[in-house]
């Protein structure tokens, strides 16, 4: 049984640096810790110079003190491999070690994260550095567990290096085996791109406009995701050797060009999120938009994070201001915001939050990344906020092991998303509805889940009434009986304007649209168009409910079986069809031809019968975050007030809070930042 | 006798990838062309891989089969030379033949157009595949003409490889001879930037602010100008060998640092043009200025091109949405604007237009780039409106050879072009003058042409009662005489701020100004400064009308002979002159202080007798744009409108509507991007 | 005695370029600067080839020639050593001489400045044609003084070459000793950046994010201006063997990253400033603050160059529009707008003023950086302006050595300035409070000094009233020393937010904050935030005076000794200290918590006696500045007239005007741009 995560407790941890701090203070620190209520450490995981301080010479005592330390005074440690930090003798030594820009100039030692995956030097090193601490560490009984590097492609999630170009090739002769099939994949006849041999590609490089061939980009994002995965999954074999029995095995995310949930599966037990919602308030931010959800949106992350992970911890939440010495600064966290942030953690599924940091560096890039304590150490207000936090914890404890409770479903997949991020069309539609059906969630307390169809199971689609899968312009025939499977079983699937017009390939599909998804959604895509930038609003009638469509507008009829349910109102598109809907088994499937505005989730929302489930015991106001965990037939509310000013909520029958014990019932006013927990 | 611009038919045509799509489809899309009403299509322009497919291994059955068909369903064929897309056993094998960042790092495989024009290498195998073309297919029956290339120096017109420096020698030694005259010529003695040798120069490189010497880059660009000649010209000359009688040979334009009138008297039977007025709704497009002529400002894009070719062709006609995977992704072309685009080309000259492309390619970075038909194939509402195109292309067939009619003509030259990029004084004043003719022009209903100085003839001149000639920074005595031989002969010349004060090598002179047009225009420029950013407004007083200045004020003295016709007021220059005419022969000479307004252009129009000449026979609002084609004494009006909503007209005299064959008198109303076109 | 700056006369001069001009202009030229009042030229600091036009080659004939003329016409000259522009021949064969960008592409031949220091093979061409130079022009009687090379750090004063590395690890090697040493100086055990030897560190290089360890910053930051240093300094010693009695060497500032005060002590006999106040007015200039200060701003870079030199001069005075060929460009100078210029220089303490320059040049990249005469040279509203200036310079002797007073410095030191690069929390707070006490100083005209303390001697500091020094990151027991002894003789000392937290290379201190200045000040911060971007208005209450806080906000309590004086209002700061006071000896320190607005620093001058301490003489508006210079007890006062309008004065006291010798005394109003200078 792991240390944390145990379905039993939610635990609060820290981030320590033992190595930034005089010997003398170690114990000190860890005794104020446990007084505050950490159980749990993370550590080590840019101390690389700690173990190995030059080529093939290591050294344990220093963490061999530090260990002892926590044993005797009874604090819990994750230990971490210190790859996101090579060595300056390695680099300086194998400069092949190193990642590269576009145009081939290597990223040098000064920062963090320079290194590639791919270069069999640093492969190399890699293996040997983990099992020299497992074979040596992981024994060690203030162990709990290991966390794999640190923050996998955080900083930059693009790799240009020789190394990459090598194993990009290996990759692509082993997914098409020939280069005339590659030809084939990648469209190559288009602008006579055709390869002879596998030695003409590589990674993407300098080109006169600055982009290169879509299809190329698609394989290679997916590369760089197996490359992530693959200097993982070493770590985590070569750890497995030595962890004690209930030790456990995390990485810290999440980051992108990377598949998270295959990532998990493969080498993790679970995946612990870094939570950071005061980006949200850095000095630069915009706020010219009052209904930008700001820290909220974290919630978003979080639920990200779920999907990847349903069992998941926070492996570093925000306790103090952030910054780098020349970017990112933001203000200290208001009175009441770091318990809002952990409540936020822990209302998503959160049973492990660890603060980052417990003193704030001195030296460095982050010296003003804060962490709970300022540079003195000295008591101060986030100490005290932290304390107060450990005693909430401490009255939590039935909600542990509880999960997130959604009756609805963002469907997403690492195909789509990426191919959001090389194709402007797709980007556009996408962030447009994710934002909006997020928004919405939000503001109507309509609890969601996202979900990856590419790692789904068809049980895993029947635990909800409705999904969504606004644009999933790649689709393939694997998902789509999924999709058909949960919709004949009863399940109300959603999709919105250009799904179904590329295939795996990013190729575009030459079936009428919406393509491989037309039998299944009854609709059929006549004309499409962007609406333009100097268009009037464009509006959907949807039998009396009218809402703004957004961003782009397929024009949809209705093929045999299926019907019109809304028309378009405005711009050439007035009369033609907007939403198609057609029976499918016993359940249905809508065609939506245009991108969510908030307004239009809601009205889906509530359409398919699904808007604020807990509308009969809760009355709340927008600015207040809902969520739900059930455990046991338990359900346990959580109510977020991300506003400055006090809200008003209306408890509609008996509940009981869960931090002072109390009966809760009818109106009641909590303050900025407030939070309430309660049985419900 | 030319299949294409014959003067007798107006032909359309269309884009077409043989490569793209199973060949099972060819003859059913040749045959729908047909029906639809397309005579010729333009293939082949990126396949060399078709017909090289590995160095020295030459096929060339592909096309034969293509070709083959083509004669059998009787459509017309303009075949390509490839280089435009090298492929990559070449790049890969002769990195050379890359061109390269100004920093030196080589342009990759992956986009086009990465290679330069000066590697001998690149040079050799493209006149080896040109001849082999011409050879083999240029007998065939199917084909009518050629285009070299594709859209020469479009994506970048700056070339910075080794080749090129070391062209750029070879060019700079034919031009000066020797160092000392380069020196003297580019000012080196400025900053110690002598050269003791031609070795020591090259192409413009990494400098601390960016930017170097002005003269040199003037060179540099004339340099590149001459640079894409010569490789066009090396591949027409190959062609001519093998042309049949009454073939073409074209390419498709405009783009930047290329003397297109040059190219096109060098290698060419005329040019094309490629015209996509839809850039101007790209979906970053910025709205915010309600003056701003969007879609319009094509017209002066076909200005452009008639001056470079009276007789011309559009190669690629827009027909759908546009945009790349990653950029200037655009809405599709509303109901009505196919058609009011195809007829803005017919509008200003054009006799062949060929739509971009027949099918959407399903593939590659242009899968956004919308041809006629979808992905699918599918019938739509773009192939109607083609269509119907077609059919007023029938009713057109009158008007076919018939020429662009203007009084007024705007010169420039590719010495002040060029200059005014390298120079931000120019580029200022330049720009808002053009920008502002232009308008003027089009809101006040009074045709112009542009007009080449550099390539003229007296004859050329001659045919305009106006020329402008806005801000003619470099001068030389030869142009000065043409001017002033016009002027003498009774023309109307108008100069304005900046005129004459540098000279063919970009330096400044020494003598009053405005230098050598002081004479001939009778003005003295005492002071001068832009109007600062701070300024109030300043106005120019012209006997009364009164009009804003803009960006810059020459203050202006009268020579003797010579009077101050207009006057500052505003600022410190209140009271200067602002404008001074001068006899000259029976002509008259205008040199305005500043630069132009869309109200003084206007004003300019009106007080020297050209502004709106059709008066006596139309009235029309700022919202149409009128063109008028002529030919054996017959006036073809074409009236377009480029507004979201119906415009009103009145003929003040009978005309008869050539599409509809009906008398046209009095008032009458046309929709939101309809065209008229009358003979009157 | 030097020929300007002598303490009795206040001399015009011009920037000359013999080399641009036939020969047959130079004495033309000579003689009309005569006339029009200008006495000394600074010539040939971009003329290497004129006296080495081969490697080893060195003619001396052409300034033979020049200095001649202008011994016989009476023209005083300062020659320049000519490094900034290092020849061609020279780059070519040694590319190991150029700066080169972070990404280690080197800077090419075609602009100016594109050397580094530290190669030796530079640095052997320097030394050589420096003292070829010196030995052969030095003796010449027209020579007055020298220029060393042109702009040190202008353009850039980032360095990345090969040379710049190798002399780096030099400079750390005689810093640090051992790399342990400078491990632990870097805070190197953050993020695993420890160095096991000298040849692993490089200047900084590209990283990821494109930043790098902030402590290498600081010290790589310092090697720049120790470069710069060494590399005149080379210079300076070598001409002082060869300079007449009597003739100086200066150089001409001022740039970054270069500590000007040691440069001036080391190699200098002053510094000379070059002053464009109309880059305030550049096109593209934003305008939409009402409160910025314009070219007024320039009296704050005066200030500066008094604080590194008290005497000074200005060796390139604004004459005409500025702007190279591809940037800055900007109006003319407005009618009397050269003349406010002029007098501000006057009024901050130049007793020698130079235009740049003579004639404008008509070629190369600085064609549109006018100077007093056009192109062609006429006569013209310039020259007569310049005129005019040496006339009342003939009126302003009196002032000749006169020194600027002020009764309050604000405290700079160049590790803080420095810091302030590269870190953006102390960048905020220090801009705002400079740009608001420079803003408060000019609008309540109350004249400030600035004083750099890491040069300072306590007598230094005991001129002044208050002293503020208000944001000093980075303190060393020193400089707290000297402060202390200041206020414990009687001073006012102020500080702000920030305070002390950094110790000299930049690591937070583990002390209580303000750190070293705790004792001192008597101050406890708390906490410590930015007031956030969605912040309320954050404003402190000092005894009934209420003013808006800025930026940031330090939580202050007093120590045993101290008092709070000042409170927060507003956010959760409200009743918190703002401001705490506590004695020091005979004098007292004040601790305020946040950074300055204008509106802050004007009632901090009000309370602490120095607001207007001319106020019982001179009623002014805020539009003007009022600058007075003392010279032997008497006070000759400067009000300078920024506005485009006319303002109104009025003398409170009788006065005499020394342009025109008149009475001074009651209301008067003095036009646009206008400059009264009275003995008050």
């Amino acid at each position: 049984m792991s240390y944390i995560l145990d379905g039993k407790r939610i635990v609060m941890g820290t981030c320590y640096y033992p190595e930034h701090w005089p010997e003398r203070l170690w114990r000190e620190d860890l005794r104020r810790m446990k007084e505050t209520g950490i159980e749990v450490i993370r550590i080590a995981e840019f101390a690389w110079n700690k173990t190995e301080p030059r080529e093939g010479e290591f050294t344990f005592d220093f963490f061999d003190r530090f260990l002892d330390l926590c044993e005797e005074e009874g604090m819990k440690v994750i230990f971490s491999t210190p790859t996101a930090t090579p060595p300056v003798w390695l680099t300086e030594k194998y400069p092949e070690t190193l990642n590269a820009t576009v145009e081939g100039v290597l990223y040098r030692h000064g920062m963090r994260r320079h290194y590639n995956y791919n270069s069999p030097v640093y492969r190399g090193f890699s293996r040997r550095i983990t099992g020299k601490l497992g074979e040596h560490y992981a024994p060690h009984p203030a162990i709990v567990g290991w966390q794999l590097d640190n923050e996998l492609n955080c900083e930059t999630d693009w790799f240009y290096s020789e190394a990459d170009t090598a194993a990009f090739r290996v990759f692509l002769r082993e997914k098409y085996g020939t280069v005339e099939a590659l030809n084939e994949a990648w469209g190559t006849v288009f602008w006579n791109q055709d390869y002879t041999s596998f030695e003409e590609v590589y990674v993407p490089r300098r080109t006169v406009p600055g982009s290169t061939n879509p299809h190329q980009m698609l394989d290679y994002v997916r590369f760089v995701s197996q490359s992530a995965r693959s200097f993982a999954r070493e770590q985590a074999e070569i750890l497995r050797r030595y962890l004690k029995p209930g030790d456990f095995i995390t990485t810290n995310g999440l980051f992108g060009h990377l598949d998270n949930v295959e990532l998990t599966r493969e080498s993790l037990d679970f995946m612990t999120y870094d939570s950071y919602p005061n980006f949200a308030y850095t000095m630069n931010a915009d706020f010219s938009d009052p209904r930008d959800l700001r820290d909220r949106k974290w919630s978003r992350n979080l639920t990200e994070t779920r999907a990847v992970s349903p069992v998941f911890g926070i492996m570093e939440q925000q306790s103090g201001a952030n910054g780098w010495n020349v970017s990112m600064e933001a203000p200290t966290p208001r009175p009441g915001q770091l318990t809002l942030w952990t409540m936020q953690s822990v209302a998503h599924g959160a049973d492990y939050v660890s603060y980052f940091r417990w003193r704030t560096a001195t030296m460095g890039t982050e010296i003003y990344w804060h962490g709970i304590l300022d540079y003195s150490g000295r008591e101060n207000r986030r100490l005290r906020e932290v304390g107060e936090v450990a005693e909430k914890f401490k009255k939590l404890q039935p909600a542990a092991g509880a999960r997130y409770r959604a009756e609805v479903a963002i469907l997403e997949d690492y195909d789509n998303v990426w191919d959001a991020e090389i194709d402007v069309w797709h980007a556009r539609v996408d962030k447009a509805s994710r934002d909006a059906l997020f928004a919405a969630s939000q503001r109507t307390h309509t609890p969601v889940d996202h979900l990856y169809l590419d790692h789904a199971v068809p049980a895993d689609l029947m635990k909800y009434k409705v999904l969504f899968y606004p644009h999933a312009a790649i689709l393939t025939p694997e998902r789509v009986k999924l999709l058909s499977d949960y919709a004949e079983a009863g399940g109300i699937l959603v999709f919105a304007c250009r799904t179904g017009y590329k295939d795996a390939r990013g190729q575009c599909v030459t079936e009428k649209l919406p393509g491989l998804a037309a039998e299944l959604s009854g609709a059929d895509v006549t004309e499409y168009s962007f609406i333009g930038p100097d268009a009037e609003k464009v509006f959907v009638n949807w039998d009396g409910a009218r809402f703004e469509a957004a961003v782009f507008a397929d024009l949809l009829d209705a093929l045999p079986g299926a019907e019109i349910e809304g028309r378009y109102e405005g711009e050439y598109f007035s009369g033609e069809g907007a939403l198609v809907s057609c029976a499918a088994g016993r359940g249905r499937v809508y065609s939506y031809g245009s991108a969510f505005t908030e307004e239009a989730a809601g009205i889906f929302f509530e359409k398919l019968g699904v808007r604020d489930p807990y509308r009969d015991r809760l009355a709340l106001p927008g600015e207040v975050e809902l969520a739900v965990r059930e455990k046991d037939g338990k359900e346990f509310a959580f109510l977020l007030n991300y506003a400055k000013t006090p809200q008003k909520v209306e408890f509609l029958r008996p509940a009981q809070d869960l931090f002072t014990g109390e009966a809760l019932f009818g109106e009641l006013t909590f303050p900025p930042f407030g939070v309430i927990a309660a049985e419900i």
